[in-house]
């Protein structure tokens, strides 16, 4: 060897591609190198198709996750007067469920600090949706951070460049080689950040359904399974539910759109959906918080008597935005109406994912701007009744040239039965993952 | 899609990495977009390591190798009087048959183009070996080659540039990615550049054993049968002979050490499994060319009355090389003596190979110089009777620091047994394998 490195990625590699198990020694020092460009991206682009289609066992994917956090900074709540709580969705068509959750969950009593991200493809990002809000701004310092966290209990944010900077590195890799559906690789590098960033609480929220990450209920329940581990190894109490996104979450897929509707949750009403997985999610951080502070508090009576929404417009005010403003709409509509007389049996999350997309309200590559205003309303949801001519969405753009590509991802994703085919899911959440 | 590119390199990995069937246009993109630089290294070691574990259809393997002869230029031989016929061998240790053959099948009557490579790991490489011959010149223009297989009949030179650029790139690709070992990507990587080539008949000598780079019969079979097929499909008369590759051939592995044997070989005399091989091969390429003139002629003759040696003098001279020159020989050589008496029943290939190559025969990396003289010599072969103390190879360097690792590697390389446990096999080919 002509190196002083103490492993070669080679041997790293096949080692993975051979059916065998990463040391600890080969993990550690594949993940540093990997972020010191030591190793390089081919290689680790192949390990990582090695990692995908032979995967890790659950003490190597442990190992994984804790030299991605080792690889940046850790972040500390210690010092705030009440515990903190976390969330995380692994995102959907119309998840605005953050936006009323941090403040709900605040209200109750407990600190929330959600460090989020952009939208990339169909399903948003809770950033891109509080910035269509005049004045906030998503970059705050740790210090900031923590102030608010005291002062209002809930913060969404962007995530330091700080934390796991071997995660981003790998994402933005994966993205690009095929790799990003392997389990392992989804859930050391959702998990890496949630523990870095120190919440001694996490429940999350895993999508299945055709507009999710997990188009079945196995694989979700694995990537759940595994994330639920690594968190209670590394000592975050972590839960998970498995929720429907086969359809959109509630009647709003876009920035603003989802920002309205997600205070009027905050102001007791909203669609059922996002209040039910809303409440279901906050009760979950309860739970997992494990605060005698917190016992015998229903979230369910925080949105209705307001104090949920005087937290959000707290949490918005200390970010620079003002809860009050109005906020930006699209210049030009379209609508797509009902082309028969029935009930409304299908109507599919990943079509009006990509509507919206198209429509501007997400971005193809990094560096694409969103429109605040765009995105697809939805007028009926499955289990409706609906006549023919009735209006079932409206489009939203600033730029009509993309209707047409709009209309073409919604081609097929409504569906209407003379009667309905069967009764639709009662119930947002289909299981519940706890540690073993 | 913000390219105007046919298609996205993910989509084409994912099809392979959900054992799909790469189509015939996403082949063709594919290498093409690969080799100018449109898809990454990091998309094509990923793609590489789906191929590997997951494999290719023989359709597949076809076009893709039609695809990396499609990346560059293709020779024409068609004006020579005679026919060609070419070898290539999958690399072992001690493997100096080319240097006989070529000559040997030349002196039969038939034209022999070896586009040959440099030695990279433990197995040395041909043109290494025909450098140590003072003013010998590797590099040839397509018209000298084509003038000096018209003359002399057999050439041995560097492959030009323009052959297969993409097996160039990727083949260093897979070098430092684990993914050398996919039979999909070895096979089309050897018969891309032989059918570019233009050869009308072609012999392969796939290796099995410690010293090959296939370690067992099955993948070495499977290997043979995946490039005949290959050959077959694409016009070329295609051969194989699965042979010995479990301990070193000859009793020299090492660049002029080895030049040394094969004039050995071609006065008559050398080792017996060197000249049963280079005999056998030559059969084999006598049979492939399929040419009236060679009729009822035996290669054993040629070697036995020096008319191989004669065109082995004129090949070199050809290329500016003295083949009555003195050979250089190493500065410093140290011995390894037999531990036990009785039969030496193993000689591992591998380690050898690895001693000679730590010796100075070998290069770690491209840009290394090799060492002439570095190798190492044997005085004993499998099945031989030793006794404690009797000298059983010779080390050879110019660098006497490298004494100890040569040494590291060869310990358990050696076994003496006091009486021979089983019969050494007889032949050093196990088996042919000629198209369906």
């Amino acid at each position: 060897m002509s190196t002083s490195e103490p492993f070669d990625a080679v041997d790293v590699i096949r080692t993975k591609r051979d059916q065998g198990r990463l040391s600890d020694e080969q993990i550690d020092w594949v993940i540093d190198a990997y972020t010191r460009g030591a190793v390089a991206d081919e290689q680790m682009s192949a390990l990582a198709m090695a990692i995908l289609l032979n995967g890790m066992e659950r003490s190597e994917i442990a190992r994984w996750t804790a030299a991605m956090i080792a690889s940046g900074e850790r972040m500390d709540f210690s010092s705030l007067s009440r515990p903190t709580v976390d969330k995380h969705s692994t995102g959907g068509v119309g998840d605005k469920i953050t936006l009323p959750l941090a403040p709900l969950v605040a209200a109750c009593g407990l600190a929330v600090p959600q460090l989020s991200g952009r939208g990339l493809g169909h399903t948003g990002g809770t950033l891109d949706k509080l910035e269509s809000i005049p004045g906030w701004r998503a970059a705050l310092s740790n210090e900031e951070m923590l102030a608010q966290l005291e002062d209002v209990g809930a913060v969404i944010c962007q995530a330091g460049s700080g934390l796991a900077p071997a995660d981003r590195k790998l994402y933005a890799l994966r993205d690009v080689t095929g790799t990003v559906e392997a389990i392992p690789l989804i859930a050391s590098s959702i998990m890496s950040k949630k523990i870095a960033e120190g919440t001694s609480a996490l429940v999350l929220d895993v999508k299945v359904g055709s507009g999710a990450f997990m188009k079945d209920l196995d694989r979700a329940r694995e990537l759940a399974q595994t994330m639920v581990a690594l968190g209670t190894d590394a000592g975050v109490r972590t839960t998970a539910l498995l929720t429907d996104m086969s359809t959109p979450l509630g009647l709003t897929a876009g920035n603003a759109l989802e920002v309205r509707e997600s205070v009027e949750v905050l102001a007791g009403g909203g669609p059922a959906d996002v209040v039910e997985l809303t409440v279901a999610l906050a009760r979950e951080m309860l739970d997992a918080a494990r605060h005698p502070g917190t016992a015998g508090i229903d979230p369910a009576d925080l949105l209705a008597d307001g104090r949920a929404m005087d937290v959000w417009k707290r949490m918005i005010r200390a970010q620079g935005g003002d809860p009050d403003a109005t906020l930006p709409t699209a210049a030009h509509t379209e609508t797509v109406r009902a082309e028969a007389d029935g009930v409304l049996t299908e109507l599919d999350a990943l079509a009006v994912g990509v509507a919206a997309w198209r429509l501007g309200a997400g971005r193809a590559r990094k560096e694409d701007v969103v429109q605040a205003g765009a995105g697809v309303e939805l007028h009926a949801k499955p289990g409706a009744t609906v006549r023919t001519g009735d209006v079932l969405m409206t489009l939203h753009t600033d730029t009509p040239d993309r209707f047409a590509r709009a209309k073409d991802a919604l081609a097929g994703a409504v569906r209407i039965d003379p009667v309905a085919a069967s009764a639709r899911t009662s119930t947002m959440v289909f299981e519940r993952i706890a540690a073993d």
